[in-house]
């Protein structure tokens, strides 16, 4: 072989090595990285971080007899208190009254008639008097007579401008670090991560998207009955002041079945309002993981289950400890709460 | 340089260049294939293959000014009459018809009440007579009183033994190659395809996932209420005898919205029931694209449009002439219209 020869030939077989081995060198640095601690990088050391990678592990593994193809891992998520803050109040009630006081001048009857005049008079006990269905009222008139593009508007205008009544930070810095890396690392193994909450399905639309990196099509919540109007060509959906469907507790399984259509294989949330959804996903044949969050860090945020009126998390718990189903314990398990404390 | 550092040095860069037209052989064979009649196959050449493509094109061209984020590339697809055949009764109607009989042992008093009696004597005249509220009342008592995961047994035993009437092959059987190709082709430029039908949505998600490629949660359609049952631990949801959700006419407007959460930009349907959907497709800001399937071809397939009681196009068709929107012609634009004919 002359030199000519064995350069090209060597450049030939030095250009495949360099093809394939950079593929071999990433499968190499991917399986590297799985095996430290870059996973779930706010969530401590120990079994409830362990048994959620063991669990993912088990139902990626195509040699695994667990296995779950793709289009089977399916895995929802409650959002208040489960991916933001819920505390003192659901913060769809503080937009609820928010919009009350920006409305105000437009209906002057309000200063007289509950549940508005103690929404104007600052007076959160009376408003609390006034019960689901006062709550309902202030919902109703602050989540419709308007189209859906308005209502949008309307929404995203709020969460960049209104503040927590205690952080004083915009409500969206309310989001729990640890559980966008879960949802993040979920998706990186092929799950298909959804919002089933109890809250307003286009007023979490309006801004929620970016911040999990969960699309409008993978959000599913309440609603207010719709109505189309053709405009003459310029169509819009008017909001009406009428529930349509309100998706807690059994709700949210009804939900799942009608616009996901498959079982879930993952399901997380925090109270007694995912109980439903979370025996749903635990009656599914395939290997199956469900995860409750216990909100014990009274310090960096807050503490509360059987007892509170928000997030109230009693026969959950129970039934957590009776299936063994993993439950997050907040103070121990998670290094930080929220994005900003990084 | 001597000949070994020459060896090294040229197998480094042949290596490089390699690496590299690997890339741009792939993206310059890719272009090449994309210029051949390999897309959309069974489409005859001419104008609405020719504007299917340029919208197509035009829009995922990221140096176009028309370009679309691929998250908001959603298509809907009405699925009676534009996925598959709607002839000479909606096909769902045979199901219903099947499962009266298959059922009518149980209901011996079936015998004697309409629309029941119509149907075990084969009396489809006076079954059509029995209106809107008949057939509600037959797919009442065929779609309901029994759990998810049994109707959707129910069906897919169906799919796989029932006969078409006429054409005497299995019902899936009868589903539009050259609709096939076109959802292949928009999943392939990334966009995200939808069946939004006035079919039943569970009736559909028996068996189409496999057939169409859309899997169950962008499968969009009429419903039954549904109820919840912890039945201690093994839940299940119960199938109620009661209309949940008509998905048709402008209730594909608004379930769109209600479930997606965006406004298509690629809209295809065969009927004045799909005409509010085109409305609202047509209304959004992005580029988009109407598309009407006009059924021309007595031979091969059925042709009907404005005098037609099973999938009417009358306005439909008036207000693509208007528009400007696209209108397959069937006979002309079809090469096969079945999968059996290739």
């Amino acid at each position: 072989m002359k030199f000519k020869h064995l350069i090209i030939f060597t450049s030939v077989l030095v250009a495949l090595i360099a093809c394939n081995s950079k593929k071999t060198t990433n499968s190499v640095e991917a399986e590297a990285v799985e095996q430290t601690e870059n996973i779930l990088p706010s969530w401590n050391e120990g079994q409830t971080k362990t048994s959620i990678m063991d669990y993912v592990n088990e139902v990626t593994d195509k040699n695994s007899p667990l296995f779950i193809p793709e289009a089977d891992r399916i895995a929802t998520f409650d959002n208040d208190g489960n991916l933001w803050a819920e505390q003192p109040a659901y913060f769809q009630l503080y937009f609820a009254i928010d919009q009350v006081k920006a409305l105000a001048p437009q209906h002057p009857e309000w200063k007289y008639t509950q549940p508005f005049k103690a929404v104007l008079d600052n007076d959160m006990n009376t408003l609390m008097e006034q019960g689901e269905r006062g709550l309902l009222k202030l919902v109703m008139a602050t989540h419709s007579n308007n189209t859906t593009e308005e209502f949008d508007s309307i929404v995203s205008k709020w969460i960049r401008t209104a503040k927590h009544p205690t952080k004083n930070v915009n409500y969206d810095k309310l989001i729990y670090q640890p559980m966008l890396e879960l949802l993040d690392y979920l998706r990186v193994n092929n799950f298909k991560t959804y919002i089933v909450s109890g809250g307003g399905v286009d007023f979490m639309r309006a801004f929620v998207s970016p911040i999990y990196g969960i699309s409008s099509e993978q959000i599913i919540g309440s609603r207010v009955k719709t109505e189309y109007h053709y405009n003459d060509g310029n169509p819009t959906i008017e909001r009406l002041p009428t529930l349509d469907f309100i998706n807690d507790k059994e709700g949210k399984t009804l939900n799942i079945q009608k616009i996901i259509g498959k079982k879930p294989v993952f399901s997380s949330g925090n109270s007694d309002g995912d109980l439903e959804m979370m025996q749903w996903t635990a009656s599914n044949q395939n290997k199956n993981f469900i995860l409750y969050l216990h909100h014990t860090d009274s310090v960096r945020e807050w503490a509360y289950d059987k007892d509170s009126h928000i997030g109230r998390l009693d026969k959950g718990l129970e039934q957590a400890k009776q299936k063994g189903w993993t439950v997050i314990d907040m103070k121990k398990d998670w290094k930080v709460i929220f994005p900003f404390e990084m």
